[in-house]
């Protein structure tokens, strides 16, 4: 199989054309589907592999924590509240029940932090640790923000600094010694992202109409809305926010801040593209907010720097 | 690992207190959630791994119309009627794609069958191929159906006949010749379930108000009523209905149709408790319908037998 992860979806899902009661079909963070006319519902599924998206080295309940942060995340990125979840839980015969409940107790940690409730879920045998979160969010009819929603002469903003997850992969991973500077909190940023729920649904309520949340990096969102709303996304280096902990490690590894901030995945921050006036209301109201950027009417996602205007590359994906 | 499926979630659940919104949490087919106050929903998972719950030799389609079913059986046998659903696949990076795309064909035929729409999904690597659904489904507040419902007095209904999944598994597993009489048809019932989804819901809209789905045997159903409910489950086997299947392919191989009626998983029929007076009314709707006992005030499973009140044993779980 030599195809992307969006790729090998679209392909299974054929023509996923949206029909009765469907508001925002596959394609987005989440679906959108209406229950009664007065609401609609957020849905989401993601799911955790072991020796994929996890080793065994890591602690039960990070991985727990991390598996529904990124579920929260995508409900969030939709603009809706996160609300309940069930889960599906593969595991080998002979696995340590000890780390399988201390995985349960950082989901429900993880759930409890963004009031979200763990309300069912499937048991089966199988070669190796599977994990998948299934989530349903509420969302105001109208209310939702979508990759397709950005209009050019908006700007383009981040809920706040980038990176931090990328600099403690590199701790994770063992490039960098764990007493080094920022290297604790980086593991932790790695681990237990904040993901800004509160944000996202006032962004919704204010009438922003698009977001995508940072999963797989910052250039690869971006060029999400860039093809789903057909337009440019041109983003200024000078104006990236980049976390202290991005900073202290990518200097000690001698490598640039900048790419951990523009490529590094599973940051869970909000990328959002809103009308010039709103982008002032919402930053005043959360000073963690920075405008990074502007929507404009050619395709594509290009970075200022240093004078330059350059296309940006497009990141990685699970099947890379 | 040496605890039962249900052992298991329970365990890891810990302490699942129904909280805001929880309707109904952990232990039943399906949780009941609200979302607004005219409207509950039903959500569910329902998980199929390679090598436990198929075998590489089952068409695509079969795998993936098989899952779709058990899910669709868990939300109506609450009383809901299915709506959307998401989906997890992890597979090798090596798979075949044409039996992937298989899958989906499936998957979608048994959701538009059952007026359920898929609406997204997440994919990932793993080592064997894992599928996992997450459906919602539409229930009005208080129709819900609980495996906790069962009053004394009440009538025990199936939703017609069973056995024939099992007897479907033997032709699967090579036990009984492909050409024997009635294996196509019981080898179809095994890997195309029908599942009473107008039956479950105007059963609850008819008052009923207890109903499990036979995913793992009636008397393990009939079980799990008996003990939620407090209540005993008191089944005659002269009023069993066999599937033509079943008792085709049981004396064929010699064993007993009775046992396959009680103990054949995977039937996706429904076993419901009703006042006597609401069941003349289902049986004059659902010819199919058949009574099959009667709900006491003491508790457990017992089956009439040639004049003998015997209690019944239990049946498998996935973690025998």
């Amino acid at each position: 199989m030599d195809i992307g992860e969006f790729g090998l979806i679209a392909r299974l899902m054929g023509e996923a054309k949206a029909r009765d009661g469907v508001v925002v079909a596959i394609g987005d963070d989440a679906a959108v589907v209406k229950v009664t006319p007065d609401c609609n519902v957020v849905f989401t599924c993601d799911c955790m592999v072991e020796d994929v998206h996890f080793l065994r080295t890591a602690t039960g309940y990070n991985v727990g924590y991390k598996l529904m942060a990124s579920n929260i995340s995508d409900i969030a990125a939709m603009g809706g509240r996160p609300r309940y979840a069930v889960i599906t839980l593969v595991t080998p015969a002979d696995e340590e029940v000890a780390w399988l409940e201390d995985i349960y107790t950082g989901i429900k940690a993880c759930a409890a932090q963004y009031g979200c409730q763990v309300v069912g879920g499937d048991t089966s045998r199988g070669p190796k640790v599977v994990l998948s979160v299934a989530m349903l969010g509420e969302v105001l009819p109208g209310r939702e923000m979508l990759r397709s929603g950005a209009q050019p002469g908006d700007l383009v903003c981040v809920s706040g600094p980038l990176g931090a997850s990328h600099a403690g992969l590199q701790v994770e991973l063992g490039r960098i010694d764990a007493s080094a500077a920022c290297a604790s909190e980086a593991r932790l940023r790695h681990f237990r992202p904040v993901v800004p729920v509160d944000l996202a649904v006032t962004l919704g309520e204010l009438g922003c109409r698009c977001a995508n949340d940072i999963s797989d990096g910052l250039a690869s969102e971006a060029r999400e809305i860039a093809v789903a709303s057909r337009v440019g996304l041109e983003l200024d280096s000078a104006l990236l926010p980049i976390a202290p902990e991005a900073l202290a490690i990518a200097h000690a590894l001698g490598e640039k801040p900048g790419d951990y901030a523009l490529y590094g995945g599973e940051e869970y921050a909000l990328l959002f593209c809103v009308p010039a006036l709103l982008s002032a209301e919402v930053c005043a109201s959360y000073p963690a907010v920075q405008i990074i950027g502007r929507v404009t009417d050619d395709e594509g996602v290009f970075l200022l720097h240093q004078g330059e205007r350059e296309r940006l590359r497009a990141a990685y994906t699970h099947f890379d």
